[in-house]
């Protein structure tokens, strides 16, 4: 089956995940700038954080379907698995700030919760392959994936980094990641640049 | 007249249900895991349960659509009704959460809201068929929609069960007709693999 | 310029009102249906009258703007005044509900509410007369919309019968209006169908 | 690459801020006009401003990207840039609300924000005259952009007179440039009846 109406899905999940985090933030009880950096500034700080993952997958999400010529059943359900576990950061985000990045377990979770946005986008680059064959443009232009195998072991330190030195090293490899990746994937576009696109 | 703004419209609806049921979770007040099983436990559990069924229907939705030529005023209103039912999701999923699955009636409740949603959809079948003809390719190939009334039968004896047996009778129904319809509707699938599509 | 982006925002804005409204529904403290029907019974209520309300308007904008040829800048404003009336009615409908529907004040201000959303289709309308030109097919089709001038009539009818007689008259009234709309507006169907469709 | 998910996207998030603004207005607690006033009238003040606000961000995106052939990663950025500054919208509105418009740091700040997605704007112009080369529609069309460098001018003094002389002289710049700009930008209406359309 064509491919618009789970791009439009997705976009529209992500669009909600990437706006409702700032309900999230709470506004401050007096009108002074201390009141704003005590109400929110921890708060503006991840939320910053997660604007920018979510716009990273919704990004990437972007280039990986301009290589998608059709998808099955079991594609739809990975990527409904990818947006499940990105939709869980507003809550873990949330938890993180109301503790003050004081603790380190919650730092730990929401760690665990990144880690498994980015487990489910390569389960549903495999579920991708799988139903465009071999010799798909998709399995062609993305190869290895080394970028996405360097982010997994980069959250996977962060989260003993959180666990057992401390909640900045945690925070640190997490904000390595996004650095990672904020310049948008390029295979997609080199792939299309070289080998013509279909529209 | 055409299906292209019936289906935006439905996924705006569908990706907002299953996105703000997370603001549902309550972000627990202490730092442990303890405190995260305490105020979220149950909540995810069951947030699982209901971002699974929406997208069950989002995504037999979706191949539902594919096989519809053409929308009337009738189906408009039945596809409203059943967004009508699925958006009271959230609510009903809080309030099992709130009491902490210990009570019947909450269960009843939501089992009699999956129930409505899943009459709804085999309202909207009809209401398709009706405004396609009897020689439409949806007719054709949803034939009896067996599956869809084993679903009904399943919720009934959910909610009998929740209200006469024990909560996690009915939870267990309720959950077999998620792993029942898990695996997408292939029917669809299988006619325009067979028949050819319009696309 | 076309009309594509603008009926995309109008489904986005129209499905969160539609779907945000649950969210001002209260979740009952007690397991109990005595605690469901303390809780949400009014809200229930008001939630299905408002979701029909836009629901309406959903499927009328989707008539309507099957027929508009092109959009200007004027469009665009009047299309956004009538998205921000429908926006507050989770607004007023949450004060209704919260009154419990035994003070005539929050059951005026919703009607004017409708009636002010109802006033905005009707300079939508104008403007897209003014857009389109006097011989235009949306002009032809929806001629003098009568069935809108009797809308506006009813509100008016049910703002002064909540404010002088008793709030269910007003709610009658305001009733009335959805029931005489919810057949959805058949002249484009019978339009498209007798001058054909660029479609 | 196309732009046609990106403004769907763009759509999606604008639609969602200009909608979860009426989340913020605080339900009257008792049932008359004057309960009304107090609890919402500033709000309703606030509100219509920042809904009249991201209605021109999204008239004035519409517009530009009808001149917008492609873009490129950095596009995508900068866009996402623009969205992360209009989400904070309904933060910093809410937060100049339940300070009743009586102190100068908030309306100073959301005077910040409202600057900083004008020159988010101003960004995403210079990065798509980038991807689209300096013969571009785009830069053909929008030329010098001498209304947005107003707007930024009028932001500033706004900025200034919110802190230095009262709130109200704060107010009068923001709404100025509301007025300016509610004219949609007929650049690329003008430009496009000119030198033709693709579409």
């Amino acid at each position: 089956m064509p491919t618009s109406r789970l791009e439009a899905f997705s976009d529209g999940v992500l669009a909600i995940i990437i706006t409702i985090m700032v309900l999230e933030l709470r506004v401050p009880e007096g009108p002074t700038l201390a009141d704003l950096r005590h109400a929110a500034g921890l708060g503006l700080l991840t939320y910053v954080l997660s604007f920018v993952y979510v716009g990273i997958y919704w990004s990437n999400h972007h280039h990986l379907f301009r290589l998608v010529d059709r998808v099955d059943g079991l594609v739809l359900w990975t990527n409904l698995m990818l947006l499940f576990f990105l939709s869980l950061y507003p809550f873990t985000t949330a938890w993180m700030d109301q503790t003050r990045l004081e603790h380190q377990t919650p730092v730990v979770v929401y760690g665990v919760n990144l880690l498994l946005a980015a487990v489910s986008y390569y389960v549903l680059e495999l579920s991708i392959f799988h139903a465009n064959g071999p010799d798909s443009r998709a399995r062609a232009a993305l190869g290895m994936d080394t970028k996405g195998r360097v982010s997994l072991l980069l959250y996977v330190l962060g989260i003993l980094g959180a666990a057992f030195i401390g909640v900045w090293v945690g925070i640190a490899f997490y904000a390595a990641v996004a650095v990672l990746w904020i310049v948008p994937d390029r295979r997609a576009e080199r792939y299309l640049r070289e080998h013509g696109s279909p529209e």
